[in-house]
This record gives structure tokens, sequence and C-alpha cells, in this order.
């Protein structure tokens, strides 16, 4: 019954996975494109191609690493007159060895006399002019030999391998590579790439003012995005401009893109409309190797490779048309195989995949997994990823800003806050994803030894304190008074005495004063101070930490017994930090605020069995 | 006595602190450089100067989703004729609204007619053709309105503001840009910088091959460095050149140099040899702020301001002549400044500052701080730092491959290994710091809810296990057999049967292999095997946790005495992984082999405790 049907149906296309059409992307890059030579200032982003060694030694002469004097360290201290009164200059003219019972000046860099052994520095000589002129310099203490002296090949050794082929060369490899005298260093080439945007509907972004919105037209942003993405990579795209739907013009483009480019990068035209060309017109010119892939967004991403000159095929992307598919593509597909191109080594991973907990409930795709833009930060030393928002793939909105991809698995029904997941850090974001940064310039310069804990223990099951016990609490950062825990925390503390109850905000109040409130709690015979403080790692919070820590007689053991009841409530308790100690006679407790109700029982039951003891040691 | 001393003495100026140093150069800073309006494609790196907002909403009109059938939603399901044959095709003349009881092919991104409230997907529709060629199409399901629709606005409100002023402009922003139509935007002026060198004794790069070595000439490679260093901010410095030691030379390239930048960055000539003019010159044309810094390298750091046309003067960063004091203070000191010249904010922190633990041994200067250069990588949860080597400030090879500065104190003695310190995370090196990477692709797409580890706890005092034990000794990863630990853990044992011992590698063999060595070892009667593993949090150890863990009836009492037993040990404890569990009769215990001398005699005696129960639950 049925004749022709004019609309086309299903994609003739198995769907492959992720993982798959990543695998297959890979295998048909055989390696980094050939190499070529470049000069320095152009080798900035690019992979080195071979091992950059020292041809001589540096220093290759002597030379003085201060302004100063040089001299025959036998002859420290004493005063002696100058030999050359113009001195050792770095760069001028050898003015020949040193004379015997003389000294001569020489400056930073400058090569050390013949003769002499060592150099005294300026600061440690008094120079004496007597009434005639006469000049003598006076040498304040002893110089061993070689003092203050570049040893030939000291800095490097000649023949020492200073950069590994395949580094990347950043600004400090380019100092590296001029310093062992490389105007010009062996790199691979960079692949040439090609955009072409698809569409009937495209208007270029300089033309946005006359849309037809009518027609449906829309400005062409995936050239723009894919061309920057690709300059991102440190590659200068080739911007093909758009072409419509058109089989013939399509053609052509695709096949003056082949001509000029290692790699062709087209978006649009790959799903399953009735002008939708690429999937064929590749066919026709090579061989398709995937055309669905089994992802959210980006279903229809194309992959194909072209006969080029040599044994490395021309590679082709063909990615979706809605903007979010596109970037998120280019960076699943495209980008590895372009790094690989331009000489990063296989074993490389092109992103770090992390785990992140989700900030928000995420619903999941019950089809397809999804690669979910979020933006990652550091909390209390885990990465929390907090979602873009709608994530439409036409709502370009949700790329902005984005440092990572989640991986939501497909599943029914919704992750819940909490959940950890795999996330694909992109280092090319607006803002990467630091690990607590505590900014720059930051306060003193520090350095603590790394200090094992006591290893005594207290145990907790001791005769019950007669009631009413003094409590005080003081709640720390966040409003913990309107938690859930922080109720039944009054419960657990119904029958003692609040002697003392205040909220402290760590952004108003100095450290010191947190120190001092404690002081004045513990004078007015409270036995107990609760500190619920949800604190993490930072540096703000470890303040905070070590203005409660301050005059505290620590107990270890306290502190772990808490610490266990918290690991027991949270597998991230190990992150939350526990104080625990005595002020005269008061036992001082700082713990996450949900810790409090489990933990208060035991606590209480501690008071009366180190009341004796607390007393003893004062 | 004395009269006219020739040569340079001590500086005159007074020694700053680096904080201080870094607080003067943002005071002189006034906020980001006016405004301009620039292409699109050359907004790349920019910081944007204004928020975008969309003038529009996207999309500005209703648009199909899928490639389908725009209908009336109450005609669903059914068969229709379709009243224009060729269709709504994204970017085609509009073809007016949809004929009563039609429906109409349309493509993803077309505009919905007028009539048409869904749209049905072509996967979801039969073609029926008969044999006179008409054409009906069958809709096989309901479809609810709105369905594969995407509303006006619903991407992205007329008005929302998309980007925020002061967002740096990534690929995914000029997208978005791109997206709202603008074809040019609005950036901060990137600062004018101009880079020179000084000294007497310089030769160009390209020039390497005529080093008059016995006059103290060197190659210029701090020229290359700080232009590559202003590359990787974004900004193309003005290379003026070198210049001789020269005071009319010098002055006539500095006024040069001010009349076409904004910042002027030198090196060399700011020590005090008889040569070093810099700073004279400088308070000869503007203001001199700092002549010594309190750090090592780059004492003699320099910054000056000059008056220019508007309210932002001039800066001048007078950087030392050897090239990893040029690094270093280039990156303390002007990347700062550049970065708040070219839109950053003040309160966005340039350099991360973390806490990181020392791989080696770190001797301190007694006088003044190093900034020690070294490589960063993430170990178990923390920041491992490596010590590029031989830190004098001649050798530019501690700066190759460097990605943090260690702010080491200034003190006696040396740093022992594992010290924490601070330090600021570079991020152009040429490779950045990532936490725990595990490359990309990689394995499953996965979710894990965060689940709280069980609560039970065990006691170990328990009578001595009947000699001789039988002892099964895996050691995981690293070579164990080298260190203390390990032959301090064969002491404790010695009364004991070794009936097993194997090294296994983590890279070498499967998990899989693992779990079946346990199970083979366990089936041998060996009543205790303790798996050596110095593991961290990385989804390798992780993998192999979970090995071990496989098939294990758990002990988590026992992990919990074994972890408390390390966390005697170490403060880091917490970051191993401890697995404790039982299979068949045998007691497995994984563990960081450093902690097993310590609990290895208590899991003797745990095992006799534990036979009688084991063979029970057989």
């Amino acid at each position: 019954m049925s004749g022709h049907a004019p609309y086309p149906g299903k994609s003739p296309y198995s769907m492959l996975s992720v993982d798959e059409c990543v695998g297959m992307v890979t295998s048909k890059v055989l390696g980094p494109l050939e190499t070529q030579t470049v000069q320095l200032n152009a080798a900035l982003g690019r992979i080195l191609a071979k091992d950059a060694v020292a041809v001589e030694a540096i220093p290759a002469f002597p030379a003085s690493i201060m302004d100063g004097f040089a001299m025959r360290s036998k002859d420290a201290p004493g005063k002696y007159p100058v030999d050359e009164l113009a001195g050792t200059t770095a760069g001028a003219d050898s003015r020949g060895p040193l004379r015997e019972d003389h000294i001569r000046y020489i400056t930073t860099g400058a090569p050390v006399p013949a003769g002499a052994d060592t150099v005294v520095k300026v600061e440690d000589t008094h120079q004496l002019v007597d009434a005639d002129g006469k000049l003598e310099i006076e040498v304040l203490c002893s110089s061993k030999p070689g003092a203050n002296i570049r040893a030939v090949g000291s800095d490097t050794k000649q023949g020492e391998v200073i950069l590994r082929k395949c580094c990347r060369i950043g600004a400090a490899e380019i100092g590296v590579l001029a310093a062992l005298g490389l105007a010009s260093v062996e790199v691979f080439r960079e692949p040439r790439v090609a955009i072409i945007s698809t569409g009937d509907e495209l208007v270029d972004v300089g033309a946005a003012g006359t849309l037809d919105r009518s027609r449906g037209q829309i400005v062409d942003c995936n050239r723009p995005l894919l061309c920057a993405l690709a300059r991102e990579l440190g590659v200068e795209a080739l911007d093909m401009g758009f072409v419509t739907d058109d089989l013939p013009k399509l053609r052509a483009t695709l096949v003056s893109a082949f001509q000029q480019a290692d790699v062709v990068i087209s978006s649009g035209g790959v799903s399953r409309g009735s002008k939708d060309f690429i999937k064929e017109l590749l066919s026709e010119m090579g061989e398709v190797h995937f055309g669905e892939m089994c992802m959210k967004p980006g279903k229809p991403s194309t992959f194909a490779t072209v006969a080029g000159h040599g044994a490395q095929r021309k590679l082709f992307f063909g990615l979706p048309g809605n903007p979010v598919s596109c970037f998120v593509t280019f960076k699943l597909l495209a980008a590895p195989a372009l790094e690989r191109l331009r000489g990063l080594p296989q074993d490389t991973p092109i992103y770090p995949r992390v785990d992140a907990e989700l900030a928000d409930p995420v619903d999941m795709d019950p089809v397809r997994p999804e690669y979910h833009r979020a933006r990652a930060r550091w909390e209390a030393g885990r990465i929390v990823a907090e979602s873009t928002g709608f994530q439409r793939s036409s709502r370009i909105a949700s790329i902005a800003d984005a440092n990572c991809l989640l991986e939501i698995p497909k599943d029914k029904g919704t992750l819940p806050k909490g959940t950890v997941v795999k996330a694909l850090l992109l280092p090319h974001g607006s803002r990467s994803l630091v690990p607590s940064p505590e900014g720059f310039p930051g306060g003193r310069i520090r350095a603590q030894p790394a200090k094992p804990p006591p290893a005594t223990t207290v145990e907790a099951g001791q005769p019950l304190q007669p009631r009413p016990l003094r409590v005080g609490l003081l709640t720390i950062g966040r409003d913990a008074s309107n938690d859930q825990a922080f109720s039944d925390l009054l419960t657990v503390l119904s029958s003692c005495e609040i002697v003392e109850k205040e909220e402290y905000s760590v952004e108003e109040k100095s450290s010191h004063f947190l120190a001092d409130l404690l002081e004045t709690w513990s004078r007015k015979s409270c036995q107990l101070i609760l500190v619920l403080a949800d604190l993490g790692l930072g540096e703000v919070d470890a303040a905070v930490v070590q203005a409660v820590r301050e005059g505290l007689k620590e107990a270890p053991g306290v502190a772990d017994a808490v610490a266990r009841t918290g690991l027991a409530l949270s597998p991230l308790a190990m992150l939350s930090p526990v104080v625990a100690g005595t002020q005269h006679d008061t036992l001082i407790v700082m713990l996450p605020s949900s810790w409090a109700p489990s933990c208060t029982a035991m606590l209480c039951k501690m008071v009366a069995a180190l009341a004796e003891d607390l007393r003893t040691q004062l």
C-alpha cells in the first residue's frame, strides 16, 4: 500500500555510546602531524617536537654572582689597591688576569678574571680614598674560594636535556629555549581546521539587524563559537562562512574545505530533516564512522574521514545545529582529536575526570546520558557542581561560565542534591576550577610542619552529671537557629541551664573577639560550651578554628569521640573541624551543628568525669 | 680620611616585604583602562565592560524542536493529508496558517505555523502514499499542546542579563554574544606593554652563534620570556629590544617606551653595580615607590610610576636581570597590575593560594623568604609540591614546567619533607594543577549516591592467638619491600608463618586478578591476609579498594581500630583507605604499609577471637 514517502524517517545509523564514539575518533588519529621549525616568538602554546638540549654549559665562564670585588681568597680580609679602576663589568672587554696583591671591582654576571678565586660583595668592603686620591679597598671579612662565583656549568651542564619532547611551550619554556640560544624550535605542525555552518535559516551576526523572524531566521552563533573553541586550543580556524541547505553548494564548500584543511567541522544538517544533507554528502566523499551518539545534547553528531595525501585521513566532525550541542560535542569529540594532532601525547588526559557533588537535584533522561553544563567549585575539600540551569540544547546561556560537564547517567527520576557524579573539567572555561583559593596577595607567609596529633583516647562511658548542667551555646557562621538540628539539640539540653547563647558571624567579628568570648563564658562557670560551626578547610574557617583552639588545653580523645559520632552521620565528617578541650574548668567543644544532638548527651557525661581532673590541673 | 668612593655601595632603598610591594603596586592601579568596542572575533580572552542583555527573546518565534509534523493537538492521533507538500523548513518563506484538518511537515528550528499548537516527531508517524500518489500522514500517538515547540522567550527572556560586566570572554561567551546578535562588544582596552632588556653583556637570541664568552656575553632570554608572559595574559607586548648600559641611550629608550605604552617592563640594571642606571633614571622621570623587595629571587625589583595623560599614571617595573628573578617578579608584581588594568575585578584572586606539602626537604634562607619554583600535583586528596631543583636565580631550568611558587619562609635550617607551606598556583604553567585526574575518555558513566559508613565498633582486647599464625602478605603499588616499615612488620610477624607473599602492581594486573588472588589465598587457610597499599582517594586507587572489598564480609569495627591506630601515626590517616573483613575464615585487612607494624599485633589477636565466629558464619 505504501508508495514513495517524501519525508525522511528514522535515522539509519545505529546509536553508539559516547565512549565508543570517542574511541572511534581516537583510533583515526594516527599521531601528531609532521614537525616544522618556527621562530621562537611563534612557539608559545605549541608542542615541542624534540628534546631541547644545552649545547653549551651555562654559565660558559666563571661568573660573578654579586656586585663586588674579585680577589684571591687567601688575601681576605685586608686592604688592597685596585689593579684596574674600571673593573670588570658584564659585557665589557676582558682586562686580563688580576695582579698579585690587588683587587678588582666586578659586576654581577661578569667573568671572574684569571687569578681571582673569590668575589667579596660590595657591602663587605670599605672604599678608602686618601687626600691624594689614592684608592684602597678594605675587605672586612674572609671569603672562601669559589664564594659568589657561578662555576662553569653550575646552572646547566653541557648536553643536559632541559625540555622534553612533547612538552607544551609556555612562557617559561620560551625563556628556557632562548637561554639555550635557540632562535627557532622544532614543533608539531598545527592542524588546519575549517569551520562551516549550514542552514537556510542562518544570518551572519553582522547582519543580525536584518533577521526575518517570520521565516525562522536566526543568527549563526556556531561559527564564532567553533572558531573561538579552536583558537582556545591554539588553532587558528579557517572560517568558511555559512552555506544554505543546497546539496550542490554544500558539496562544493566541503570539497573546498577538505582541499584546505586537515579537519573540517560543520554544524547543522545532521538530523533527519528533509534538508539535512551532511551525512549523505560525507558517505559519498569518504566514510561515515558514526551518525548517532547516545548522549544529550548532541545525538545526531557525525564523524567521518576522507582520504588525504598521506596516511592520516582528513577528519570530519558534523556537529548538530543547536549551539549547546555544538559546544559539548566539540569538547568531547573534536578537541581531543585536535590536541593529539598538534602533538599532545596519547596518554595525557584532555579533561580531568573527577567526582563532583550535585548542588541541586538533577533530572535524568531515561534514554540518553546527559552532559550537564555546570560550574564546579571547591567547598570544604570536595568539589560541588552547580547547574547552569535549564539544559535545553538551544539555550546557549547554559554554556556561559560553565567549567565542567557533569556526566548524568540515563535513568528514570531525579538525582538528589548531594549525589556524587563524574565531572569533566573544562580547561578553557572563563573560570577554571581551583582548589580552595585564598587569594593573592594573602596574609603572612607561614609554614607549618605536619605534626601528628596526640594518640591518647578518653572513654566516654562515665556516670551522669547531676543536673542542671550549665551550658553555653555559640553558633558561628550560618543561621543555625533555623536548623532542625538546633531544635533537636535544645531538646537534648532541655534539662540543662543555658547560661549564655550567642550568634557569632565570622565576617563581623575578629578571631580575637571569639577567643575573648569563650574565655568570658568559661569564667562564668559554664561547665560545657558547645560551639556549633559548619566550617570547612578554608583559610577563614581555619582562623576561626585557631581562635577557638587558643587558650584551650586540648582533649584529643574527646575530639576523637565527637569525630567518630560525626562519621556515623556523614561520610564527609572527616572534613569538618572538631576542637575539644578545656579552659579553666569548662569543657569547650566545637563541632558541626548537625552533629550536636547526637554528641551532646555523651559530652554532658564527660563533663562530670572530667570535673575533678580539670580542677586538679588548675 | 675617606674621599670620593668610585664604586656604588649599599642600596639607599629600604627593603619592603612582598606584601607591602604588591600592595603598593595595587594602590597605583586606579582600575580598568577605558572601554573600547571590538569585533566579536577579537573579543576572545578580553574582559566584558558591560552586561550583555538579550534585546529580543530567544526564540523570537515558536520554533519546532523536532523534524516532524505541525498539527492541532486535538487532531492527534489520526490520518491527515498535508496542506503544503514542501512543509515548513527553517529559513524558508512563510507558508501561512495551517489548514483545518490538515497537517504539515516541519523541520527543527522552523517557526510553527499559525493554527498548529503541537509538533509530532517523524518517528511517531507513518507516511501513507496510495497508488495514485495521494499522501496521508498517520499520526500514531496523541500529542499535548506545546509539545516539541520552543515557546517564545523560553530559552532567553527579553531583557535577561546573560553575561555580567567584568566576565572573561571565553569561547562559550563568544557563542553567547553571537546568539544575542552582538557583532561587536564593549570591552576594556588592553594595556600597551613595552619590554626592554638592559645590559652590555646581552646578545640577541638570533645572534647566539656570535657570543664572545671572554667578555661575559650571554643571550638575552628575558625579552622573549617577558613578551611570552604578557602574551599568556592576552597582552601583545611591544618588544623594544635591548639597550646597553649607557645612560643617554637608556634614557632615550625609556622616554620612547613611556610615549607608546601604559606599562614599561625592563630587566637588568637595578642592582648596585656601577652600570645599573634604572633606578637613577626612574627617579628622574617619575617616582620610585620601592627599590628593594624582601624576597628571593628578585631583591632589587623596582617599581615606579610616571605621569601619563590621564589620572592613571604609567607603571614601570624594573625587574632584575637574572631570568628566574624576572619570571617570579613578573608573576608577583606585573601580572596582577596588568590583569587589573585589563578589567579583572580587584576582588578576583590572581593566583589561588593553597596548602602544599613538600615532597622533599627545602633549605630556608635566613634573611629573605623564597618563592620556590615547584610542580604541584594531587596525591591522595592533598597537594604535594616537588621542587624544580637547584633554585639559583640564574638557573632558568628551575622555571621550566613549574606550576606553582612555594612561599618558603625566611629562617635558619631546613623544612623537612612533608612540611605544609603556602603555594601560589600559576594558571599559565605548561601543566596546570588538576584534582585527581582520571583521564578522558574514562570508564563507564556512573553516579554514586553519598552513603554514610556503618557506625558499629569492635573492641580489640582479646586473648593471643596460639602460634604460628598463617599469614599472607600482599603489597600493592610502590615497592614497599624497601621500606623500614616493611622490615618492622616482618619483625612483628617473626613468629608467624608467611604462607604467601606477593608484590602486586596496579598498572600490570586487573582488579579482577586481585580479587581472585585474595580468594585463592584465603582458601589456602591463611588466617590473616595483610594487604599493604599506600593508596589515596583517586579513581585508580578506588578501583583497587573496591577489588579488595569484593567478596569480603566487611568488619567495620576492625577497620575503625586500624584507622585509629593510623590516626595516631599520621594526621593524614583519614585520607588512607582501610578495608577489613572476612572471606571464608580469613581476616583480610588492607592498610598503608607504614601502619602495619603498629596494627599487626592487634590484628593477630583479633584472628583468634574471630576464629570461632568465622567458622559459625560459614
